[in-house]
């Protein structure tokens, strides 16, 4: 059930929506992909041909991203849910990088046509991570700190996994929302299915983005920006969500993306009470109490666009899974 | 190396602040108190005589969480740090409380003289927990859901500990703030230790409001509400901080509370940040980035009139804990 | 200079972006359009074809507002600024209507894929407004209060006007960003000239979605909502500004669309001391010194996906104008 | 009706609530008190004798503000409303100052004990404005810009005044909240009548730091802060109100302090549906359709620790004023 192939890409995408297929796909079709990280480097750390970044200078955030796609998925239409699992990120680079950038990141000023401070905005700073992907641990060396060195277990994951929005909204890959894109969220790790809304007749399925490893709220605005040979199985199922949805062994899980951030967990709540109501069998203020005892929230990011939220509930208090 | 003893007390407060003293204290005093609920119940289900709530009346949210306190510390002064080890937490009542407000909680609008929603406001429900103290677990019955009954492991904290905030100012306990209050966090559990910024000449701790369990952000604004007898130990140390410090066995916290949410998150990063630069040795920038990859997020609540975010350092990544 | 025509519209659009030219202008060009009202009823109360709303369903809010255009502009390459004056706002229908929506609007819950609150929604109710378009005012009976009957003056202005937007994005009409879009601002009236930042070869302009009056913030969600007959004249100007910005006989003013609303207010006042900067002679902190003592902020809506802040800076403090 | 008399305090207040009286007043009562200015200069420029600006140091914002009071009004509870006539502000001294702050202000980073951002903080800057009192006019030297000098109208208000809050909280000078407080909003000018909630027997009325002229949202965080000799008068109205509410000559306006700043709209907005229903006859939805087509929002602070939002609703479409 389901052919299983790669898709080598021919050129990159920096937004979400209805451009020319990369490949077409059928619900059961697994499918392997190589990425660039997130300027544009392959597991080689080559650059792309042409951006700015490429000659060394500070890079445009909103041409950040590069992504796969978009995956035409034969059979979907809007108002279909597209599940895609994630059966392996094989991380196939041994650096990795991450960024101290001016005017993008939490607490240096917003960025990406929101520059709100009248104080001298920051010099962009690049970290290199070292990867052991043997041991899978990324490891930093600091100059000026006592500490001299960090090591970390890494924990790879997709940072930008989308479709085409609804009303043919088309975004920077940088910015996440109700078709899933950059969530920059560890729950998207190999054993997870995310659930998409799909708005557009096959979907235009991206992904791109590899994060080897990051804290809660990608706070700086870069994670361990790699690459990775990434597989995922896909299946067209004939029900409608409003925002994306998650599950792995332990956990189903809803996502929220907007400003502020409380607004952010607000959607994936009021999603996670409808899930329960509409498949579980619960009473609307029975889930409400429940979830409100035994979910836990995940920060995906703190700095993109708009911020993300992930409202986990434990599947050991559904009857069924 | 300090007394021992357990502190009666005669009333109760719903507020910070520079009240009576219901006793004195020593740094080196280990102190044991016994605890109302957030409507102000006793282990044994009694009320406290006259709010409105003993009488079955919607309760008034800025009358809850009566709050044991205050303990005038002697020997602190404002810009000295107030550590208090948590080294118990046993619940003493087989039941706790939960509940559906009118305006309170994050979906159903906002309340605490902030109502903004024209839509009708809700109806009070109570959701009564049954606690089993042996195997510390919770169990909800569910009247119209599928699921018919939830069982959950217990996890007792404080939902409320404060000192005497800023510059005379004084809260209702239901808020948190750079004094602690109402931070309603799973992370001042018994083992953890909870530093607070003294802004008082005797500090006056405060605290109250055992929450048995309850999910990252409260979000239906009651987790299972309880009882317990608490112990805690007091050390004045002199240095200066601005907003609340903790530690465990294995991370070093910081917390922020104010809305929006985001907001809260920004305090306790550039807290964190200062934390690693003047104890642990880091370069300002490099702690910047270690942080962005290791820090976890805690959610507290988001249902106060501030909301509270706890940022989780792994102690692993410090050279001395 | 330039020619003076009408554009007749085949179709409508509710989304901002390089699509199909309903025609092609130049720099110099003064144009007529007949807009539609923002439930597509044009100045017969003729609705468009097919829309739900037509069959007398609940408006499908990110359906709303459709636009005339896109007008390519020959001669406008990214980095450009295209200015537009509003040289005519002709009212032609003796009636606007405004409504409660269910979930949307400010006091009611947040819309647009943005659902966050478990009270039960509201219904929808349409309220209709008589205009005199001689003495230029609309009233509306009210049958359940004591004022019987409230007539205003009317203030014309275009609700949506915007370019095609950064990267290929292409927005819902009911959004507003950097392109402009879905500002509802009264600052868009007779005798202003909005400048918009050029993001791609040719502008793509459009614009619609007419309010013959509106109070500040567009709270309930909808204006005095009505058709009319509008004219521009173009103008391509050789520099590059980031977000849009306006001006009239008194005030130079910026705009920002963002949220929260502190947000939006913020990069306005950012593009504003930008602008005295780089124009007007300004020394950078004397810039702020004095906006902060002399700008006004007119709140455009916070019912939209984003809020929308004018900044309007008196012309009388300027050197030239 | 009422005595007339001048309130000479021995000290100044940077706080609110139930302090001991600098006098005791009646319903009735007119009273003048000579104001302070935001750092504790009088009218002949004399510091207050001991805080640390008077030594040249950063002023603590926290310490600014020094108002007079509190005024204990007899025959006041809790439940009734204080109103106070604003009778007269008289300017009395021939300057003024404003400042640049580090870390305080719109764009220069948060401050208030929320520090949030990395980057390097300010440098405080003091600008000087000269007032010619008989012209109304204030003027700024502009050394380092094209334009010279700004010369705009003055409309003198208090910046700062409220009551005891609710359930004993005693807030810094410096913060707006539902007992009224550093509103900054030029709407409490000469002519208009305030209406604050009273939460204290004797109500406890302070206020000080007159603002010689100000923009909207008083962005840089300081005004042209100077001294005046006030004069109200007191009337005590038996009736129940949750935030501040003022009228003037042409409008009737509600008042909300929150963040983020559309919560604050929404506070005023809630406010004034209820006003419009309780008291002038409205039925709660045509009153919130008529005030999102009437109503003009006027932005006061948004560099406090609450933002400020002023809902104004003209008197003409109400029947009786």
């Amino acid at each position: 059930m389901g052919r299983t192939y790669e898709i080598v890409p021919e050129r990159y995408w920096t937004v979400f929506g209805r451009n020319e297929p990369a490949a077409r796909a059928a619900s059961g079709d697994t499918i392997t992909l190589n990425t660039r990280d997130a300027w544009g480097f392959d597991e080689q750390n080559q650059p792309l041909p042409d951006p700015e970044w490429s000659k060394g200078n500070e890079p445009d955030v909103l041409r950040c991203n590069p992504l796969i796609g978009p995956i035409y998925v034969e059979g979907t239409e809007p108002g279909d849910t597209l599940a895609v699992r994630i059966e392996d990120i094989v991380l196939n680079r041994p650096s990795a990088w991450s960024a101290l950038h001016a005017r993008f990141g939490s607490l240096t000023g917003e960025g990406l046509n929101r520059s709100m401070l009248l104080n001298e905005p920051l010099e962009l700073v690049v970290y290199n991570w070292r990867l052991d992907l043997e041991r899978m641990t990324g490891t930093l060396s600091l100059d000026k700190s006592s500490v001299r060195e960090v090591t970390i277990p890494l924990d790879p994951f997709i940072g930008s996994i989308g479709v085409a929005p609804r009303f043919g909204r088309v975004e920077s890959s940088l910015v996440p929302g109700e078709y899933g894109g950059n969530m920059d969220t560890p729950e998207t790790r190999k054993g997870a299915t995310i659930f998409l809304p799909v708005s557009a007749t096959g979907a235009y399925l991206y992904l791109g983005d590899i994060h080897a490893a990051q804290g809660d709220g990608e706070m700086c605005g870069a994670a361990l920006e790699t690459t990775a040979k990434v597989t995922i199985g896909l299946e067209v199922i004939k029900k409608n969500i409003d925002w994306p949805r998650l599950k792995d062994r332990d956990f189903i899980m809803t996502v929220g993306s907007t400003r502020p951030l409380e607004d952010a967990i607000g959607i994936a709540a009021f999603e996670l009470v409808k899930w329960l109501v509409d498949e579980y069998g619960f009473d609307k203020w029975e889930a409400w109490q429940v979830i409100s005892q035994v979910a836990s929230i995940r920060i995906g990011n703190i700095c993109d666009p708009n911020y993300t939220a992930v409202l986990k509930y434990p599947k050991k208090y559904l009857d069924k899974h």
